[in-house]
Parts: structure tokens; sequence; C-alpha cells
């Protein structure tokens, strides 16, 4: 059974894996969520997306769940699909109530989970480099808690696949360039890494954290600091970074082509790096 | 049968109504909802609910929906459920699909409605009038689109409740009042009726514009424009109005008293002119 999901303790067919009408993730968009990809039969950093996981569920108030359980459904639900390639999606909701606002007392968790192939980035967007725009960030103040949220990231992303890119990114009121829609951002600036550091504003991504540990091992210098569109525009080099976007060279933006508009040197290095980390042992 | 819900189609009991994990509405907030609620029978400003659920549809470019059809399910709904006093809740999401950010292509929207009595203000509240907190605003910057994405106002919700107060009012970060979390928020000052303005900030209440119609009718002076934490604590009333809500008296804000902590007279006047217009035939 390769693409599977699971609800609530039953492994099902995904077309048949349901949710009932007043779940409070699908009313409020009261939910937490986690995307797990695998390379070669190895779930990447299953362990920090499981802790990302635990944060933002005590950061919702959330009733307490176990993580163990949780971490043996993933497993089982990634032997029984088999894909070499894999892509788990785990959403946490407050559960099932009447529709009112505050929290419904008692409340009980509703687990969903689903594995599908992941649904790669177009090769060749990832050896020419990709083209993005920027968006004025209107998302809520809580984008590093992981909910279902995200419907200014589908609008975004949205717009910018109508205008011919691959990803828009947020940029502040005050101008300051805050993540991607669904990957964190980095540039390069007089060889030193810099990304926008980890606020209310951005979400603390897994390949983020592995880049910046990459970075140190390969002696790069890296800086968490906040950095406007001038300094995105004139940078040596821009990627993204996330879950199946790995490291993703960004050459375009907003018509203007980074540099001399070709992948640079740094981004392919951590590229590089953050690969070979996928088949190193679970951290 | 009293409670009831309707999803795609068929009408069925409310625990049995499912939607599939992979609706947009459930993995990302990407769907938007009205309420409707009956007086006597009969369901009030059906027509402005409909007519802000097409606005709502054509904001986020959903596939066509014919509102005509919606209009019927809703009476259909109502006429079995046989309620004196029903809340119609219709939630439309943009369909199932894969899950991926951007627009699924063809899209069919998941249509689901639940019919269940109004879930009443606490009458004390009503009568002795309401307690209020402020929240700092964090939601997404498109409240005028009437989205499920609604997790901040769950959470000030609750925090409100927390702190034993009815409802939190929402405040820009330069000090603008905005909204309540399911209701919008009207001041008196020097004799006039003063509320926020139709902004992107907002959601453009169906009770609200009711209310600046009595007013117009009962010769209150009214504008619309935007102020601050100081004209809210100062103001000679403050309430509240919304779908359930109707017009609700806040008599204490943040620990301080509005004037003199009790129900004002334009509240009053203004609440049993609302009150009538349940009653007239539809506009």
């Amino acid at each position: 059974m390769p693409e599977l999901a699971y609800v609530n303790g039953t492994f099902l067919p995904i077309e048949k894996a349901m949710v009932p009408v007043e779940d409070r993730g699908y009313q409020f968009g009261d939910a937490v969520y986690e995307y797990i990809a695998s390379y070669n039969g190895r779930l990447f950093f299953l362990e920090a997306h499981l802790e990302r996981l635990s944060r933002s569920l005590n950061a919702l108030s959330f009733p307490a769940i176990s993580i163990e359980k949780i971490r043996e459904t993933v497993n089982e639900l990634f032997q029984k699909a088999a894909l070499p390639r894999a892509g788990i999606y785990i959403q946490i909701s407050r559960g099932v109530a009447p529709r009112n606002h505050a929290f419904p007392e008692p409340a009980g968790p509703q687990i969903v989970m689903t594995v599908r192939k992941v649904h790669e980035v177009d090769p060749e967007v990832r050896q020419k480099g990709a083209v993005a725009i920027t968006q004025k960030d209107f998302r809520w103040g809580r984008c590093d808690i992981k909910t279902v949220q995200i419907l200014a990231n589908v609008l975004a992303k949205q717009k910018a696949v109508d205008s011919g890119a691959h990803d828009a990114i947020f940029v502040a009121e005050n101008g300051v360039v805050r993540e991607a829609t669904s990957s964190n951002v980095f540039i390069v600036e007089k060889g030193t890494l810099v990304t926008h550091p980890l606020t209310a504003n951005i979400l603390p991504g897994i390949t983020r954290a592995v880049v910046l540990n990459c970075a140190k091992e390969l002696q790069i210098a890296a800086a968490e600091r906040f950095y406007g569109t001038k300094e995105l525009y004139g940078a040596e080099e821009v990627f993204l970074t996330g879950t199946t976007t790995e490291v993703l060279p960004v050459v375009t933006i907003d018509g203007k082509p980074i540099a001399v508009g070709r992948v640079g040197p740094v981004t392919r290095q951590l590229g590089d790096a953050v690969r070979r980390k996928c088949c190193e042992p679970d951290t």
C-alpha cells in the first residue's frame, strides 16, 4: 500500500480518511502539523520534527499528547508505505466539539497522518536556480507555531505561480525580509551567510538549523540578523531551505537577477552538505 | 431531526458528517464560512449573509458556486431542523486535493453546513453588560474575508474566558481599536456612535450594518472612523455587535469601568431597534 493515511488509530487509504466537520482544525484552524521526508528509506531529522511538533502543541495549550506514540505511528506508517522517497504529513487538532471559539472541555486531540510520494521541486528549477517574487507579509503574528493557518502562504504561492515564479518571499511592513511561503530564506553578503533570526514571525525551520550547522562545519561565517530588500536584491547569493525545498538557489527576484543570475558557490557547497546529512544517522 | 448537517448534497446527523483529510479547509485554512441565526422561524438577514459569502469566495478566487443553490440548501436545512432559534453554519472550502500550497486544478468546492440551536450569550451578561479585555491584534491582514483562519480569535477569546471576561477586543500595533473575536465594536462619544471603518482589518459585520441603519432611522449621529484605546476607555458607552452577539453592552474593559459601568441609553435603544428588525421582512 504505497500511499496511505492514519486517523486516530486506524490505517486506511487516503481517499477514505475522513474527519468530522466539527473538528476544530476544520472550523478554526485550531491544529498544528509537521511534514517529514525520507531519503533512501530513512526519515530526515525525525526527532527535530517531533520536538517542534511538541513545541507547537504546547504553544497552543493542547491537551497532553504522547510524542512517543506519534513517533511509533510515524514509523509504522512509513514501514507500511515502503516508499523510498516518502513525505509524511502529521496534523493534530484540538479535537471535535460543537462550534464555539473558546477551548472545548474536555478536549481530545484528533491525530491524522498521510504518507505520499514527496512532491519534488522541478529538477530544472533546482539546477538553474529559482525565480521568486516578494510579497508584503500579511500572515498572522505567530508564524513560529506550525499551524494550518497558512492561507496567506497559499495565496502568495499562487501569486508566484501565476507570475511564472517558483515562490514568494514575505517582506515585513518595515522592509525586513522574513521567509518564503514554505521555506526559510538565506542570503550571502560579503561571503557571510545571513538569515532572519528566530522570532514569532518565521518558522524555526529544521533545514534552516541544519544549514547553519553545516556552515559551522564548513567554516562559513553565518549571522542570524534582520536584513532588508536592498540587501536581498544586492546579495551575492540567495537560497531557500525547507524539508522538500532542501537548499534551493534563487537567481531572480522581482525580475532582477541576483548577482550574475547564476547559482553561487556557497549555495552549492551547502546544498551538497545538506544532501550528505540526509544519509547520516539521525541526531 | 433538530440538529443536522449537510455535506455536498447529503443531509445527515452532525456526528456522521465527515470531510476528507485532504480537504483544503482542513490542511490550509483555505475555506470561508457564514453563520446565520433565526428568530421566530425566520433567518436573520439571509441575503446579506449570502452576499458576503459570495464576496469571500471571490476574494479567494474560488471556482464559481451557485449562491442560489446555497440559498435553497440553507432553507431546506432550516426547514428540516425546525428549530425556533437555529444557527446555520456554512463552510465552503476550495476542495479536496493532494497537499500542495498552490491552487489545485481542477478544483471543486466542498460545501458543508450544520444547523444547531444558537449558543446564546449568557442572559445575565446581556442584562448587566459584559466585561472585556484588550488584546494586541495578531491576526492576518485579510480579516475582511470571513475565512476559517481564526485561531488568533480562538486564543484571544480563551484568554478572555481565562481572565473571567466575556470577550477580547483586538487593538492594532498603533493603538487603533479594531473589533472583538467574533463581533464588531462600537463606542458612544459625545453622543455620537463611532466604529472602525471597513478596511482589510475588520469583518464587514451584518449586524454592524444593521446598527448603522438603525442609528440613521433613530437620528443618532454615527461616524465610521479610526479611534484608539484612550477613546475606548473614556467612552460614554461601548457595545459589541454580531449575529449571536446582537447588540451586547460592554461595561468594563481591562478592569476599568466604562463611564459609570452600567448599560447606557444609546446601547439599549439600538439593541431594541435591532431586536425589532429581526422580526421584519428580509431586505
